[in-house]
Formats: structure tokens, C-alpha cells, sequence
């Protein structure tokens, strides 16, 4: 209790007692001088310490409680919550470490492939041509020729849909918060893959939803799981990412697609695909989207222009059945009335001058290659109580490790020699205890890529081999 | 039942029946053949008159309902949505019609006043400096150097906040948005003024809140029925526009402020400040915001920069208490990860540049002439018996008719003289019939302002002259 005798309150500042006091313990929480899991006095204890009235104590306690800052166990006492586990700040923080580092972790292409020139050609040619239109009020579905021009490019030849069922959003993380608006109240199950992108979790979490989920695994999904799964919670959707999923890789096969959308039908579910790399198909199977396959109107699609192609842009669209487009709509209207025009106008010239095929190109043939210097680097050098399943295209690996490793000790483990990969546990609900990792291609460059990679299988090694070492010693 | 015998559905298409039946009412309802509020067959009559399975019927129903283009009343039938008096709607609405028309419904400026030609001038400097990074990733909580930006140009003088507890957000929408999802679960109240901006009930609806509601009088806030109706619903925020507010224009006192402030403390409710136009003061009466007189971090201040100096720009800024800025933080990370990087960099250049300095005196000086434009015609070419309570700044003027005039009909007489106004029904909670109507200087030219109000005043005086004269035959 040492380190809460020193706080010093102001009686004579403006400030009441007890936001001085929630900003001191906030500040020791940020600087890591309470630690993660540690205990805070009690409520009697901290104002005898402090000679002052329990209430300051109570009000500080649930300011720090509202601001995620302590957590309350029943009957046990106030603890310090880890900032450092909140997934929804993993990819920040991959992204904030990641200077002068080995970034394995981050699925975000780094930004120097963004096509600044041709895009600043596109976005002069907009000012120029539509002056202040550009900055018009937009419809919330999205400006009407973008999403034209959206049909005819990457549409019409595929899916049987017509321009108003297409959403205009910014980026796919958006799309995902639109359709939970539409179709999600609280208390509703959504069905996940586990594991899965935690920034769904995060918003299907905050409509209030509950989970079930169904396991992502090399040797084929279980569908009669899957089905008693459905029958027992009936979930609203099934949220997936059925080619190279994230953060598996893992593709569903066409049979598999096939029975995700029968069961949709018969139980009424809606499916939200996160199609999120479905053109970095690198094997010489075809593949397709469910969207694609999908007869009954049942699929709702997302896709995001900037997560690949045009990291930044925050531009992307749904496709939507025609029962949902009102509600969508109405949804991105509360949300944030329309996507920027001006960027709307801008894609879609990068569209028409095909800006966008030329950067499509670059783009695959640049992940196409660091494809095959990551299967070809796995392949020589990775330690052999490690597993991978090869995915077929896209952007990441997941590694399976012994059964009692544990990943979060090897992400420390190898943070400090300035290597960041994602351990597998962000990846589930709860941050259940996961033997995987994720290692991502997307953010290190290309030339630079064999050279990170072995790097990283070598320290993989040491790690494995000194922990044989630490338990033998243990055993002895 | 005429218009329903022609319906034609195809078995031999792949196409379900249900869907197709589906497809035939919902045209006829966007073409307005069938009407609002009129009833549909029943089932079982609907099924003999096409002669198909009473479930394809209940199937296409059921859609229809879904997609909110029917309804059912319990015992009575099935009738056909008023698809024109969603309020989510009003506002694309009324720009929507208003080309060539006169606009006094829409409250959003027009896009002339855009300064294309600095705004280009800073996108393009972005672009030069900071090329691919421009579009890097993005803290959500907004750039720093943006953020720091806004607390010298906007904060410093006015409030004692940390750059830490700037949040940056798509437009005002997105501010609302993020609040109620760091806020609010499905059931807990809000208090909203009545009437007040419809766009932040959809949002607070969608969370499943309930609501109580204040009235907004120009003879004053009724603070008894404020603290009863919060000791009644404890509502966990207040939704408020202080200064000019939308749609009555009215300002509270500072005495009315303090007080609010006040009963936030009392009850730990939070206040949401959409401080919509408080720089367009037009008095002599120095105006506080909310935030300004808080000292009790109760406040929770969204100011957008796109509204009224930058239409379309869609760009913000929160300031939200130390103790929730993790909490909106994380929102804004779930909801569309951040606010686009370009946007960001290139309105901190437009700050820096004094470019805004430049801007904000253009508009201010535009919209102080149009209000005393206003001011002057109201005063001379108001029929008798319509009421201006006049503002002391803002875009809004709020006219109170006699209590048994329909502000529909007046809205519907008046569109055919292609005069567009906003009734008052629009900004009550579910649609309450309103006596007043809005009329709003926002989106029409100054140089036209005048005759066109002139135009309107005169249609006005007109319709409620037949409309006495139509009753004084009706008693005949």
C-alpha cells in the first residue's frame, strides 16, 4: 500500500477531491505504475490512508470503472484493468510499434503503395470539373454514378443484382456496423468463425448480441455443429470471411459455400461476408464469393476498396438484398449521413481512367510474390513442431504451435527483439487462450520480406528451444 | 382489389413466386400506384385472387414488412407505409426537390460557398508533402497534429480541456453516433427537447432508448417539469442545442445554462452540446456554449466544422470528459476505424494557412446579412396571425400558425407554388402534429433571399385565407 500513501489532494483547488484523485491513479495506470491485475485499497482502507470521506473514494472508483481503468470482483476487491489486452487497440498498436520493427503483426499494406500521383490527377480533375458540387449533399446510399460504375466494373459479369442494391460506405468496418444497426437488437445471437476479425466482435459486442461460434479448422468445417448450433441459438447472421479467412487464410470450399447458404435458407439467417481478399488468389483453383452463389437473397456483402488496394482511402459498398436497402440507407444516414463526395467522385474517375486496374495490377503481382517468398521461407526454415497450413492466396499465415505454448509469452518474447507477430488469443471471443499465430505479409516490404522472414523463424527456434530447457530444468 | 387482379407471377422462372410478388408491390408502392395508407388484400383473399399458396403471400408480407414498406394494425389488415413521411428522409427530401424550386426547408448552405480553390490548393500540398503517408493509418482518435491544431484556434481561450479529450469525427452525425454507443443501452432513457433535431432521435432509437422530452418555449425552460421528468425516467444524457437552437431558434439564458448544468450534476446525467451555429450571433448578448460553463466534466461538446463554414467537408470534433475518452475512442474504432487521413492533413493546412479565418468571415458576414434580410421581411409581409419568435442568431426561424392549421397540407399547398418549407411535425418525436412550421435561410442565395421570402410570405398569407374561407362554407 506504500505507493498510495504519497498522493497528495488539493482542499483549496477548484477541482472536486475526487476527480483529482481519479486523475492521479488514471496517470500511475498509464504509466504502468500500478500494474495490470494488481489490487486497489478498499474503500474504508484508501480514506483512512488519505483522511478523507469514503464517497471521494466511491466517485473516483466508479469514474476509473466507467473509463475501463478497474475492474470489481464480487467479494474480492477493485483490480487494475490491462489496457495493454483491449483488442480493439491490438491493430493500433501493431501499427504504433511498428517503426524500426519487424512487422508481422499488422494486416494493413504499408502506405508508400498508394498511388499518390494518379490519385492527385483524379481528385484535381474532380475539384476542377464539379468546383463546390463536389462538397453537394450526397443521397446516404452514395452517389449514383460511382455505384454505376461500380455495377459495370466489378458487378455486372458476376451477380445478378441491380445499382440500388449497392451501398456506398466508409470501409468495411462501417458495413459491418451498418447491418448490425439493421438487423441487430440486443439480446440477438450472431454467429462468428472462431477465430475471426475481433473488430466485428467489437460492434456485434456493443448492439448488445450474444455469440455462438463455429470452428475454422484446415480439415473442413462441421456442419452438423453448425446446424444444432443454428437450431439452438438461432442467430440473426453468420458472419464470415469464407476466402482466406482472417485470420486462418482458410477457404471454404464450393461445397462448403454451397451448404452455408442452404442452411441460411432453410433457418432464415442472413450471412454478412467480409469478403476482405477474395483477388488475392494465388492457387489455380477458381473461387468464388458467396454473394456470387447466393440465389435467395440471403448474403450480404462487404467489400472494402481500401483495406488492399487503396489503403486509406476509407471507401468501400455493400450489396445489400433488396428487403434490406431502406434500412441500410436509413442506417448510414443516423450513422453519418453520406460517405465524403469528394472522395466519391474522386474513385469513381480513378474508376473511369483505369487508375484502378493499373493499381490493381501492381498490387497482386507485389502480394503474389510475397506469397511465394513466405510459403518458400515456411517451408526451409520453420521450426518442425511448428504447423502451417498453407492457405491459397491473401495476405496471412497462421501458425499452430505446440499445445502449451504460450503465444502471448512468445509475442513479449520476441518484441523485444523488435519482431511483432499477433498471437492467436486477439483472435478469439474473450481472448480465449489460443496455441496460434498470425503472421502477416501486408505491412513489410517486398524487398525486405525473405531477410524479416527467416529472422523471424530463427527466433521462433530459440524461443521453442529455451523453453524445453526452462521446463526440463523445472522437471529436474 | 382491381389493381391487384392484373398481377402476374412466373413459375417457370427461377425466381421464387414470393419474391416476385414481392417485387411487383413494392414497385407499385415507390411508384406511388399504390397509396399510402390504403389496404392490401388478406392473405387468404390475395391467394384466391392470384390463385397461388396462401404462404408465397405471407413470405412477400413479410418482406414488404421488413423492408418497412407495409404495416399491420392488429385486427384490421394490412396498409401500404408512407414511405414520403420517413424522417430520416425529410432532409434528402428537401434537396432532393429543390432544384428549381425555392428551398426554405433544407437547413444545410449551398455548396457554392465551398472555397474550392484553397481547399485545393491544401489537398494538393498534402499530397506533395506527405504523399503516401497522407493515407497512412490513422489513431482513432484523429491526428494529433490536427488535434492540437483545433485546441490553439478554437479551445485555449475558451475552455480548460487537454488536446487528449479531442476526438475527431465524420461531421456532427457520426459525433451523435458515437456518444449514444459509449452511452446508452437498449432501454435506458434519454431527454431530448421538443421539438428538436430528428437525426439524433434515429440514432437514440436505434440504440432501443426511450425517451422524455422538454418543451422549448421563447417564454423560458420549465425547470420543474425538467428535474420532475428527471427524477421520473433518470435519463443517462440530455441531447441539447443551447445556442439558436434546431429547429425554434431559441437560446437559453445563461441563467438556463448554469442550471442544466447544475441538475447533470445533481442527477449524473451526461449533457450532449451540438453546438450547431453558436458563431452566428447576430446580438449584442455575448453567448456561452454549455461546455464552456461546465466545471464538472458533464458535458459532452460536438461541434462540426462541415455544417455551416465547410458544407461537405464532413469533419468534426468532440470533446468529451477525460473519464469517457477511451470509451469513445473505442466507438469511433468500431464504428469506421478513423476519419480519413487526407482530410484530416489537408484541414489542418487550411487551418494553418488562415484559410478558415478567411472562411469563416465570408460566411459569417453572408449569413448576418440573410438573417437581417429575414428579420426584415417577417416583420413587414407576415400575415397577422402567424407568430416569429425572433432569434438572436442561427439559420432557423420558427413560425407558430394558429392551432387548427395542418402544416402538412400548408407544406403540400405550398410545393405545388414550388415553395419547399419544413412542417413542424418533422422535428417531434413520432411525427406529433405541430401548428409551426420552419423556415430556414440556409440554402438560398442572399441576392434571391429577399423576394423569395416576399413570395413565400405572400402564398402563406394566401392558403390561410381560403382556408377561412373554405371553413366559413363548411359552417354554412
Amino acid at each position: 500500500m506504500e505507493e498510495f500513501k504519497n498522493i497528495e489532494l488539493d482542499d483549496s483547488k477548484s477541482e472536486y477531491l475526487y476527480i483529482q484523485l481519479y486523475r492521479i491513479i488514471k496517470r500511475k495506470i498509464i504509466d504502468n505504475e500500478l500494474k495490470p491485475n494488481s489490487k486497489l485499497p478498499s474503500v474504508r482502507k484508501f480514506s483512512e490512508i488519505l483522511n478523507i470521506n469514503k464517497t471521494t473514494i466511491v466517485k473516483a472508483y466508479k469514474m476509473l470503472e466507467d473509463g475501463n481503468y478497474i475492474y470489481k470482483k464480487v467479494g474480492s476487491g477493485t483490480y487494475i484493468y490491462d489496457i495493454s489486452t483491449n483488442e480493439e487497440y491490438i491493430d493500433s498498436k501493431y501499427i504504433e510499434y511498428s517503426r524500426n520493427k519487424i512487422n508481422l503483426g499488422s494486416g494493413i499494406p504499408s502506405e508508400e503503395l498508394f498511388p499518390v500521383e494518379d490519385f492527385k490527377e483524379s481528385i484535381n480533375y474532380v475539384l476542377d470539373k464539379y468546383k463546390g458540387k463536389a462538397f453537394g449533399y450526397q443521397d446516404s446510399k452514395g452517389d449514383e454514378s460511382l455505384r454505376k460504375m461500380i455495377f459495370k466494373i466489378f458487378i455486372k459479369e458476376k451477380m445478378d443484382i441491380t445499382t440500388n442494391q449497392i451501398q456506398i460506405i466508409s470501409g468495411a468496418q462501417q458495413g459491418i456496423d451498418l447491418v448490425s444497426k439493421a438487423l441487430l437488437n440486443a439480446g440477438d445471437f450472431v454467429m462468428t468463425e472462431s477465430p475471426t476479425y475481433t473488430g466485428a466482435i467489437a460492434i456485434f459486442k456493443s448492439r448488445g448480441c450474444q455469440f455462438t461460434t463455429i470452428n475454422i479448422d484446415y480439415s473442413g468445417i462441421d456442419f452438423e455443429e453448425f446446424e444444432r448450433k443454428v437450431i439452438q441459438y438461432r442467430p440473426k447472421l453468420f458472419f464470415t470471411m469464407p476466402n482466406f479467412q482472417n485470420p486462418t487464410g482458410y477457404t471454404y470450399s464450393e461445397e462448403e459455400k454451397l451448404k452455408v447458404l442452404e442452411l441460411s435458407k432453410k433457418y432464415s439467417f442472413y450471412i454478412v461476408e467480409d469478403d476482405y481478399s477474395s483477388e488475392l488468389n494465388f492457387s489455380n483453383i477458381k473461387i468464388k464469393t458467396l454473394k456470387e452463389l447466393d440465389k435467395n437473397e440471403r448474403v450480404i456483402y462487404i467489400k472494402s476498396f481500401s483495406k488492399i488496394f487503396l489503403p486509406g482511402l476509407r471507401l468501400g459498398y455493400l450489396i445489400v438484398p433488396e428487403v434490406l436497402e431502406k434500412k441500410i440507407s436509413s442506417a448510414k444516414h443516423s450513422t453519418d449521413i453520406y460517405t465524403s463526395g469528394l472522395i466519391q467522385k474522386t474513385f469513381e474517375v480513378f474508376l473511369k481512367d483505369e487508375k484502378w486496374a493499373k493499381q490493381f495490377d501492381l498490387i497482386y503481382e507485389m502480394f503474389k510474390q510475397k506469397y511465394y517468398i513466405a510459403t518458400d521461407v515456411f517451408k526451409n526454415h520453420l521450426p518442425d513442431n511448428v504447423k502451417l497450413n498453407k492457405p491459397n492466396g491473401g495476405v496471412n499465415f497462421w501458425l499452430e504451435l505446440n499445445e502449451n505454448v504460450d503465444t502471448n509469452k512468445l509475442y513479449d518474447y520476441l518484441l523485444k527483439k523488435n519482431i511483432i507477430i499477433a498471437p492467436g488469443n486477439v483472435f478469439y471471443l474473450n481472448n480465449k487462450k489460443s496455441n496460434s499465430i498470425r503472421i502477416s505479409v501486408a505491412s513489410v516490404e517486398k524487398d525486405k520480406l525473405r531477410e524479416y522472414l527467416i529472422v523471424f523463424c530463427d527466433s521462433l527456434k530459440n524461443y521453442l528451444q529455451n523453453e524445453r530447457e526452462t521446463k526440463k530444468i523445472q522437471v529436474l
